[in-house]
């Protein structure tokens, strides 16, 4: 999608005046260890070579924030300094450094949170996500953007449109997980799918399968508010996990995609799909579980999982843009940086679906 | 998509009985050489083993049956004997040969019109449009489906909800057709895509696009409204080829699918795709244009052509099933088998778009 | 590739008035129970509309017969009338059923031992390993090749040239296996492979993995005869199974392929391979086994299965035929019809490669 | 393939050594117009940040030196300053710039002589041979390898083993050209491919598909010593296309890759493509030329072009290495730097092959 500039640059004259007064310090909310957060001052970074810097507007709250804030670990990324968390973010540019063009001052931009080494075998290949020395927002020891401000890669901040608001834009980093799976799926028209775990995650899995056509989209979970939203989000069937399973149901799809990593709703789920198809494992659960390896054969299935993904920013933004995907639907609530930590604490509401912290903003309590 | 055959089924038990009672003739519309057609008395025919006798609905005009009517012949398939056009047809089973299941009849069914040899290496490969022996209807000497009454092999009879019109289940032929471009030129989530000619297929393929979640679907067209029809069906800009190209205006795309078969148009769209994209030629035109290879090589496109389809009905009925594609609203005129002629020389009209004939429906006018 | 048929069809005049007088009867290895086969006379079969009549020159023995012959069964096959096996057969096409060209008779063939529905989504979609229906030689209640005659459909037998063996001919079946394994696992120029299992289907890999271009081939067992078999068929560098792994030799590879069907050579073999790189399950074990599904996520593997292979005969003629691959030299030992029981039990040595029976010979010892 | 690196890191040392002794001044032969090449004395370069220095070994001649040498320019790129010759080089790294592991010093590589900008959506995508802004040796306005020193980005110099000599290294980089043609025409296990003009690309690409596995490997050239070399590296089957073609010769074959840019040639060849296969365009031609669309369409061929290649080094070398691919075979002539003038002028014998140039050599005649 081409993006209409002329007004963002006809802001940009006028931001890049305001860049000139950008304070020297900002706020940010730290995690001092498991369950410690903290809101701190800090300076403002300085944009290096290719860089910009991006005053924060809205960051969502994922799982894996809950995680560090919860445990101070995921696997083996532990958390051993002071780490500022948050990763889905939307902003605005404010700043540039050396090699960049000035007049992106003023763009509101997604923020896409991986920045790859550009030089290693994976990055040259395509698959930027796999690159081993990938610098992540909120993965230790990289702070992320629970801050007013962060300077990330130019080319890491994608534009976004004026019909796509903050919330939007920092959701579009959970739409892009949703995008890779989808593609990993192979979902396409008329496709047939089937999901397990209708989190934030499944919801928009949910919503992309919608876009590119697949016709058939079951979604399984335990929680039936949570099933209700992806009917509302494009389901066309839902199976109350608790006593429903695909298999006894006659269910055949092309893809099953599991977002909720329970090891019995992925040996449930790669009963279902039809020969030569096709099993994503998104969902983060055990590092071991037992696959029915003699049905992988028998059918020729495709077993596959996502680390998070490559390229899909523009492809995310274009549907958000295009109304095909609604993400502010998917906003439950909205946090100063000072709540931080009730944010953090209110992902256990399973009516909850995406929390949102607006570091730019008063405490609204 | 699973279809709830109950209803069928239930009707199954009726027709089963009607089936008893067929009649020994029937009407079709025959052509005898350039510009003669006539409605004659022929023999209900009866099904082999392995097919199924089809009640004939509706039958979709293609361009192809006007081009056999006006000259006799396309290309090297000359009209040599008389020849019951028509093959974009809709119907029910009303009866069934050896090795068929006899719950068939009764049955609601989009008749795909080319059967292949089902042994050759293509059709072993999955690409069975490419037989060489494929077998289709309205392609001498093969008869088609202007006629109350077709046989068919089984498989080749898609079964449709009773949600599509007959009409619609005679269009999921060149619905089919869009189908397959869109598979080609690789269209998904984000897509950009540029078509030439705004005809029946052009705006299939727009819908279609649409459908697979594209989010820049430029069409350009001679006549106005064509174009018109086009953003009624999901196109995001439209382009006066009269007045305007592509080039000029500065348009890149992922893709551009000819419709049109226009050399020029041709040359002007491969020059709007960008690296790595994809050119698909679905229009037919002159044998051989002229191709800027220049660009083909330095930007590494992928130009490739379309021949009928493979594997596209269930796609395609899923699709106009789910609402996604709109095929009664392509629809213009509806004529009977008596107006057959008729019905054959409105196709030069621009405001036709999808002209039916009701083989079963006495003369209208 | 092409084959000169100039002097088969000279032979196939000869074949042709030969054909006039088949015997009525011939002499086929019956399995009657679990360790218990017979020879017996049983009528020369009558090719069907489609088919040829093939006799018998060479039938490779698999683990499969030999699993049957022991057990009677495998998985959910089970023999319950008696049983000819033998599915890896060479022979000479001595005459034709009905729409099939009298020119084959006389022809050399390679026979593909399962014939699809050919109307199913499976067998239109070009996987027609996958059909539901397929009738397999030697897969109860399919009767198989340890006879003097049997028919087949004509295009699935396939002719080679007289520079292949019969021998040569039957083994095309492992061989095609082989070929369908590595296309799965996307080996090509440069690929570096990891096998486990270096019986017949690992050693006919490592051959096909060098004949497509791969640079690194390593492969692990426990049987140091079979690893010394590998490096002259081969492999770049062997595994020890018992004192060596793949994890700890610092391994990384594009692609591993398990030929073992054992569930720790498949959890070791899945570490080492690359991000984005390829498990191929070959070999028959356990129908569920444990899987590093944290792994397969972290670095996006993809895990696939294969049953049986489709279009693949050609292929491995023709690779057969260019000399890149040896299968004579996998051959050692030949027995005659009389002595199929003793070379079902032969299987056991691991000095065996592939154990041959010729039904047309008389006993050898 | 991991090159074992033990005796390279034992020169390595040396070479650090020797590295502090690296002359300021260096030699390098430059193009000042057409037919104007003067050997000067030039500064030796600093490798910046993340760069090599090395000195090179070998340069291969390729046809677009000739080119700029003879016109000045190959389409729109301009030599308007004097310019530096030469891209298909090997060398020994003799110097590293910031942020390089000092330890490759002494490393022997194949110098990949296209920089991309690695920020870019081609570069992020994997295809980084088509970045707008990537920076190719001896494209105007960058120098090239004709010169005693050069620097590169780390990455882009590519360790080779011991085994493969400098020209080897050199010619690592039209062997890319060829492997990155094979891999768009899909060439594998028993492919049958047509090739026309038997030049040096031509012949590596015969080698490459012979490495891949095809089996029919058809080359057609005017001239009769190309097509006798053509056989030696492994073409199965010659066309003097001064008297045969494809077409009269009845040759049907999964891909044509065109090493001409002969539109005759590419007509010829087109019409030889069976279904569904494929057509890459090579050598460089006319910037249109007509295509046979009707048959594009009829048999859905698919046509591409290369532009240089992404990712290919590692595999080029690993063919190299493991014998499969004869580079120094392809060598006719050795000229020193003194000499690149007549050198390349050698490139019009049809009998030459690759002509190299030896800058550290003294010069030889």
């Amino acid at each position: 999608m081409k993006l209409d500039t002329t007004t963002t640059n006809g802001k940009a004259v006028h931001e890049a005046e305001a860049a000139a007064v950008l304070p020297k310090t900002m706020r940010a909310s730290v995690l001092h260890g498991p369950g410690k957060v903290a809101v701190e001052e800090r300076p403002v970074p300085e944009p290096g070579p290719g860089d910009v810097l991006v005053r924060i507007g809205s960051v969502g709250i994922c799982g894996s924030d809950v995680h560090y804030y919860r445990h101070g670990r995921i696997a083996h990324y532990v958390v051993r300094e002071p780490l500022i968390l948050g990763h889905e973010a939307g902003g605005q540019i404010v700043g540039v450094g050396a090699d960049v063009d000035p007049a992106r001052v003023g763009q509101r931009v997604a923020l896409e949170p991986g920045v790859p080494c550009r030089v290693c075998r994976e990055c040259k290949s395509g698959r930027y996500n796999l690159c081993p020395d990938v610098r992540f927002f909120a993965t230790p020891p990289i702070d992320g953007t629970f801050a007013e401000y962060v300077t990330l890669a130019a080319d890491f901040a994608h534009p976004i449109p004026d019909s796509l608001s903050d919330d939007a834009a920092g959701l579009i980093e959970p739409l892009s997980v949703a995008v890779w799976a989808c593609a990993k799926a192979g979902v396409g028209a008329g496709s047939t799918v089937l999901l397990s775990g209708a989190g934030p995650i499944g919801l928009m899995t949910v919503q992309v399968a919608s876009a590119l056509g697949a016709t058939d989209i079951i979604i399984s979970d335990v929680a039936p508010a949570r099933l209700e939203a992806a009917t509302r989000f494009g389901a066309t069937r839902t199976l109350d996990a608790r006593t429903e399973n695909a298999s006894d149901a006659g269910i055949e799809v092309d893809a099953y995609i599991d977002c909720s990593g329970a090891a019995p709703a992925i040996a449930q789920g790669i009963t279902a799909v039809r020969p030569a198809g096709r099993v994503v494992l998104v969902g983060m659960g055990a590092d071991e579980i037992s696959i029915p390896v003699g049905l992988v054969q028998g059918r020729e299935l495709t077993i596959t999982g996502t680390f998070r993904y490559a390229n899909t920013y523009p492809t995310a933004i274009a549907l958000a843009a295009s109304g095909r995907i609604d993400l502010d639907g998917m906003v439950t609530a909205h946090y100063s940086l000072d709540e931080a930590e009730t944010a953090l604490s209110q992902d256990r509401d399973p009516a909850a679906m995406k929390v949102i912290v607006r570091p730019g903003e008063a405490s609204s309590r």
